[in-house]
């Protein structure tokens, strides 16, 4: 007789499980480290062929995971990211489930000073209460494992600790030897039809089928069942015709695996066996039933027994009880009623210590790119802002008029917001004095008469982050005041046609150009494609950051514009509300200083950030860009101001309609304008006018010096001012002051 | 006899000349247009041997100007870049100066509309005036020029039209024609005493060299004399025997240059000459006088004269008058008060039209960015802002702790205000949700692991800037509540020395790290070696961005502070003096989201910049880091609360001590907070403390929990809280009201 010895479970984790786990922690789990249930699988154990040796060499006894094993089986997907065929698929009608807990701890300090032993216990309990009560579907939780794990989600590192919780008996169970090898090929014990019956059984059987009860009938028969109807089924069967198998994990033909010491105990305390024929099933369960033989079968027979029960110095070796009966499972030293089990994973070296998956080197960069940016922002989903819209965010399409200081530093702010989407418009080249100021663009895009800029950025937003889809387009945008010659209205008509094209591809324009006029065509055409449309603008010290309105209602009263026009404001305006002449030529004959748009340099950073700020607030807000617009909270507000502020709020906060910030005073003003209805830019005559005549209604609006004032009535409105004036009586009554 | 023609000057610029005009615009003239004087240089006319077919080829009627041209003769530099020596002083000793008027529009459209003609008439009415007055020195008038420039200093092209006014006679002067070349070499009207008389005078005189009167006396005497001595030098010489000379800057031998032109106007004005024999002076006047004989000399003699007036048609052509005597000299058709005149340079197609030159191609692509970014800056100055300090931010040495988010923003923004010198500590390599938020790496920085990040950030700078002297440190700083093992005593003492050393070399010290307690030891070292120390921090949606107050005075009332301390606040507090607990271990057993520092992704631009934009603030005080601090203006302040906000003001406006921006709501708190007298970071018991004891000091800070309560009186202010809380009696007597 020897002590029986069994080969240990080696846990054998595919990539993609820690990937799941990282999804599953990202979206689901976060902070918390309850354990969460998982499966994992085992089939017979596998065997290779030495080529050089010639030998059978055993796999040893695996036991798998991948994303599979953390993925619900009513086919909700953790991660929308992975398949939800598990890799091992290809084998699952040889596999043999397993269910574990998971405990993903937070930090790795956490992770180490868990107390482990504590937690083992309590799945040990939990395996020992089961299988002690009347459970008619036990084998689930013979082989229940556990999984302690810290994934660190920066450096794609997964330190992790296996256990399979495996009860004892006190002395252990012995193997009856009878010559050289205690485990005998069951060819020896069974012909081929009976063999066929197991095997058939095996293959068939779907729940519990890891484990079974075996008896030889008269003649040829044989019969197989689940191992919880033991009495019944050994019922009147002398016990040379009693046999206990299970699918053995365990390549090794002397050696049984793992899920035996469960089975064992489990017949022990539930049906008192103290001695049992085992029959451990190496064979693949796929291989068709008729086809195998038990000379090529790998399977072996053994004889196993318990001693009797011996107290050494007079130490009690009583077991645990199971309803006033004594079974011969060990209990804890300290606590008679728990049981005391076995099961740590050893690592590498043996050692009874956690491993960790090092899955960085293995992974494609760009992926690792993906996943570390996306991590960042849903970072913010787990505490501090549960309700954040990332997705919105990151699939808005952005357009970006102008790709200098304001353009780069939005630019780098959407990035920032997992925007992935971005296309830059700019006709210039790359000069000397970009580079310290505009961040997308180094020394060298400067040389060789420069690069053209829009094309130069969409480039370095791809070496930033491979997974932007960036676009540069050099164009010209036409402006009004500065008139389209005729040899060129080809050009300028081609030039728009590819505009409009370009705002009827994104969700959001930004007018980040550095003029006035400049604004004005996409301004229209942001209005008339019910675009969000964000401008930003740089003074010396001071910056414009805004939002325009929504659409106009039209002329005839139906139309957008409703929801904020609902707020006291009414519609919001756009950049050229405020104006009272259309907008002209503000860029020939500029001295230098007046060219460069002298600005402190800090200040577009700043304002570029805002901007993008400013956006994603509005994007959070259920009307987008019909969201009402607040100035914030004031002192003296009443209840109805406290409501409008609401809102125009979101979780992120207020949503603003104007930033005018100053930096001479480190401070900013929120300020909220309506739209004007003779606005040369927004105004619903001017983009009906585009609606209806289109590109020649833009060349009068470049090319005549009062078109858009005429269309707009705003000459009315002058001489209305002038009719105003004429009426005012400005003489002021002589009395007897002096001259004024 | 033939019409007399003369070669006309051909000006030949240095590039030097459009770098100094450069500097000169950018510095001096900014947005002016006035006439500023400039000087000029031509020689006797050069001849090269052409070594092909062995004849002497003329090489022009060369006028040279470079950056000395623009140079004030009283040693005054335009541009310090510039060397005061002429890039053509060695022929300073052969070389006549010209006299001329540069007029550098400011922008194209006016150089090209500027009314040229009226400019050239008003030259040539001045060169008039002066030549018909008595003028003692008249040469210097004789050939006064004309520049009209415009320089666009973006694109380093630089658009010039010369003119050198001339006065003319009507009919022309005739040359007098007897044989073959009207004129003669020298040797066949002068020997070689004569000529050696000639020459010794040309070299020897210094002022009005260029003109000269020659009268062959009795022998072999001759003498010279200046022009504006005619009537005396030839009184009683027969006209045969006299001679009007001048340096003659064509080398063509049948051809006079320029200058003889306004000579004969001038002779013929003041003293009614009509006839002459001229001597065109073209040998070098370097040449020692002894070694030249008339043989070699390739001056010519030659005899001019002017008709007689003749009205052709009826028209008068009748001359300028002068005191009431006509001359012969044309006036304009319209006007009989101002002279006519020729002189306009044509181009190299030969039209009257400018020229341009560009530098563009000719400069070093290095150069050229450092001449833009200071083009950039010191463009403030022309209108909005003339009284910056641009050299003290410039030549400000900026440390920056930590190259995270914020220091990639902090540093974009120095690399716009110029600064030149910039090291980034850090202590962490590049990983991959890097690059998205910290605008100085891209992804190719995270592969093999990730590049170290200072220097990875400092490699950046250079290759946006190339003028810019960047260095990266790749160096962990020791913290309070991060005990350091004794044998990790000797790096922590290493990496302490190398911090001191950073400090002392820098005069600005950035604190841009992601924890509390890493900013101790540096707050510590800025306040003992009186560094202005900028400390920047980020929450979610709101940032902080403070400067540190001066240092404390010493315990025994000596020291610094006194400015700051002056004013109602005292002196300014630091990131530790709102605390009452030394800083302690945060970082250990933090969540990934803690350690993620989650913040939305604009905060970092906004909140960077404004630490920038705040030192620069405080570099224009001239109190510097003593500076005083307001909130800014209130709507209920009284005069004094007005005269607090000047104090602490300057010309970018006010000077912050700490801001405090809320991106929920968009708007920004300027808080001026006071010094802690028991501050763990900045009180005088703890910096004279580490003055005193050094590295051990600080090793008890990071080592001993309490240490730092203790030194600075804390734990003092603990038991006076406890004893005040006791003190007071809490027990509120019950009245008739109901329970609380």
């Amino acid at each position: 007789m020897a002590i029986l010895k069994f080969a240990p479970f080696s846990t054998s984790i595919h990539p993609t499980f820690w990937q799941e786990l990282s999804s599953l922690k990202i979206d689901k789990l976060q902070l918390s480290d309850e354990a969460v249930q998982i499966k994992a699988q085992y089939t017979a154990g596998k065997v290779i062929l030495d080529r050089q040796t010639g030998a059978s060499v055993s796999l040893g006894s695996q036991i798998s995971l991948d994303a599979a094993s953390l993925q619900r089986s009513d086919a909700t997907q953790h991660s929308a990211n992975q398949p939800s065929t598990s890799a091992i698929t290809a084998q699952s009608s040889s596999a043999i489930s397993a269910r574990g807990f998971l405990k993903n701890f937070n930090t790795v300090e956490a992770f180490r000073n868990a107390d482990k032993q504590a937690i083992f216990d309590d799945t040990l309990q939990d395996i020992w209460k089961r299988l002690t009560s009347d459970e008619e579907e036990p084998e689930i939780f013979l082989t229940t494992f556990l999984a302690l794990t810290f994934a660190d989600l920066k450096k794609f590192k997964f330190y992790y600790w296996f256990a399979y919780p495996a009860l004892v008996t006190n002395p252990p169970w012995e193997i009856i030897e009878d010559g050289k090898d205690p485990w005998k090929p069951i060819s020896s014990t069974l012909d081929a039809a009976r063999c066929g019956v197991l095997s058939t059984w095996l293959q068939q059987q779907s729940a519990g089928r890891g484990f079974f009860l075996f008896k030889i009938s008269s003649g040829t028969d044989a019969q197989c069942a689940r191992i919880s109807s033991y009495a019944a089924f050994f019922d009147g069967v002398p016990e040379t015709e009693r046999y206990i198998g299970f699918v053995d994990p365990s390549g090794a033909v002397q050696t049984p695996g793992w899920p035996l010491r469960n089975l064992l105990a489990y017949l022990q305390a539930r049906f008192g066996v103290e001695h049992a024929q085992i029959i451990c099933w190496k064979d693949d369960l796929a291989q068709s039933s008729g086809s195998l033989s038990p000379d090529q079968s790998r399977s072996v027979v053994g004889q196993v027994r318990l001693p009797a029960s011996q107290s050494t110095d007079g130490a009690s070796t009583a077991g645990l009880e199971v309803q006033g009966r004594a079974t011969r499972i060990t209990s804890k030293p300290n606590n008679p009623q728990e049981p005391s089990g076995v099961g740590w994973e050893r690592n590498v070296q043996g050692k009874l210590a956690p491993k960790v998956a090092d899955l960085g080197p293995l992974m494609d960069p760009k992926k690792l790119a993906d996943q570390a940016v996306d991590l960042n922002l849903k970072l913010m989903r787990w505490r501090i802002m549960p309700e954040i819209k990332l997705e919105t965010i990151q699939s808005t399409r952005c357009l970006l008029l102008g790709a200098g200081t304001l353009g780069c530093y939005v630019a780098r702010a959407l990035l920032g917001w997992g925007v992935r989407q971005i296309t830059l418009v700019d006709s210039a080249k790359v000069s000397f004095s970009n580079p310290v100021r505009q961040p997308l663009f180094d020394f060298e895009d400067c040389l060789e008469g420069g690069q053209p800029k829009a094309e130069c950025a969409a480039k370095r937003l791809q070496r930033i982050y491979p997974g932007v889809e960036a676009k540069g387009v050099s164009l010209s945008i036409p402006m009004p005041g500065h008139p389209v010659s005729s040899n060129m209205e080809e050009q300028a008509k081609a030039d728009v046609e590819r505009l409009e094209k370009l705002v009827d591809e994104h969700h959001v324009i930004y007018l980040l150009m550095d003029s006035r006029e400049s604004r004005w065509l996409p301004t229209l055409l942001g209005a008339a494609k019910s675009k969000l449309v964000i401008n930003a603008a740089l003074g010396f010290d001071s910056y414009l950051v805004m939002r325009h309105g929504a659409p106009p209602a039209s002329t005839d009263g139906t139309g957008a514009g409703k929801d904020a026009s609902s707020s006291w404001h009414g519609r919001l305006g756009c950049y050229f509300c405020n104006d009272v002449v259309a907008p002209s030529d503000s860029l020939t004959d500029r001295t230098l200083d007046q060219m460069c748009t002298v600005t402190r340099p800090g200040l577009a950073a700043i304002a570029g950030a805002s901007a993008v700020e400013l956006m994603v607030s509005v994007l959070q807000h259920d009307l987008g860009v019909h969201a009402p617009a607040t100035a914030g909270e004031t002192s003296k507000q009443s209840v109805e101001d406290a409501q409008a502020i609401a809102d125009a709020s979101t979780v992120l906060g207020i949503v603003p309609h104007q930033l005018r910030g100053f930096l001479a005073q480190f401070n900013t003003l929120r300020v909220v304008g309506q739209a004007y209805d003779r606005c040369t830019g927004c105004s619903a005559s001017v983009v009906e006018a585009y609606r209806s005549i289109g590109f020649e209604m833009l060349l009068k609006a470049f090319n005549e010096d009062k078109y858009l004032e005429q269309l707009t009535g705003l000459d009315q409105m002058y001489k209305e001012a002038e009719e105003l004036e004429a009426a005012v009586d400005w003489d002021v009554e002589d009395d007897e002051e002096d001259g004024f």
